[in-house]
């Protein structure tokens, strides 16, 4: 359903329980950065109405999801900085083809494999970490990133037909998965 | 309460009058482009939280606003595009110091600026459009753009002493005034 080729590697979990500030920190940015995707898509494919309201949407979601994040910082007395982001979203980024449509495409299916690989980990993240709010607070977002997920995909296909969408869900998809098992020295949510 | 130097002059009305459609469709852009900036202001300043939660409040009513406009075109059959911007928005961006935290300042006063502008012109708009949608439309939108220039005066506060505020502020709406008096030949929501 989420379309991965890769499960996340142990190596990542390892991170996880030596940084796990760095990382919650990292979810913040994540949340804001899924926003502001889900806004620029928005901004650059206005004649497509279902699209900007499925955007809309999501928008709202992340800034939720966002703000909860924030709300256990607080909470934990983690103080909230820019951190420089892991190499995960360049790298998907750079797959992009240049031309339209195929753009609209990648570009979609990109935001979609981030939500796809965001779902998994937060599975990932509620069964490991030995920790009662944030064992709830990661079983409580998979299903909005799983949700996101399958709503690029189907916008997707407004600018492809739905063959060619799926044969290149599975391109960027293998790629996504090569990325993650390059990993990134910085522990982050998709390091 | 808006601390404009300027009132709009009657070359924009015109303007409105003669490219409706035009203006409408900036009109949506517009509230697009606020939302974006608010959430580049929270992306950039991660560290206030008061910022943090402001701004998702103004992202979440910007892109209510911008629906509304969507609305406004389909029930008249205007196709929605991506038009030109006008020149307004760029030549206020210049003006921003380029070192911190100068330019939280001038970034959050710009913001307040287009936001009272934006006011001044809905309240325009409603006494002159003879057209009773848009009227009630505009009606209801500038009080939303008047609480939202008085929350980024107060975000600025964060980053300088009052009175530097105030007086940065003014220099900021004279500019801001120099910018409506040049206009911009589009016809545009602050040409
Ligand atoms: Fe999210
Ligand atoms: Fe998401
Ligand atoms: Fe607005
Ligand atoms: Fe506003």
């Amino acid at each position: 359903m989420l379309h991965l080729h890769s499960t996340s590697p142990d190596r990542w979990l390892q991170q996880v329980d030596q940084h796990l500030h760095e990382i919650l920190i990292d979810h913040a940015h994540c949340e804001q950065k899924a926003a502001a995707a889900a806004m620029d898509l928005m901004f650059d494919y206005v004649e497509y109405e279902d699209l900007a309201r499925q955007m809309t949407e999501i928008v709202r979601e992340e800034l939720e999801h966002f703000h909860l994040v924030l709300d256990i910082l607080k909470r934990r007395n983690i103080r909230f900085y820019k951190s420089k982001p892991g190499t995960y979203g360049r790298k998907l980024k750079e797959l992009a083809r240049r031309q339209e449509p195929h753009k609209a495409v990648d570009r979609l299916l990109i935001a979609g494999l981030i939500e796809a690989r965001s779902c998994e980990r937060f599975v990932l993240l509620r069964d490991h970490v030995n920790d009662e709010e944030l064992t709830t607070f990661y079983g409580s977002l998979y299903e909005s990133e799983a949700r996101h997920h399958a709503t690029y995909v189907r916008l997707a296909m407004h600018y492809a037909p739905e063959a060619e969408v799926r044969a290149r869900l599975e391109e960027l998809s293998a790629a996504e998965a090569a990325i993650i098992t390059e990993g990134c020295p910085l522990p982050r949510m998709h390091s």
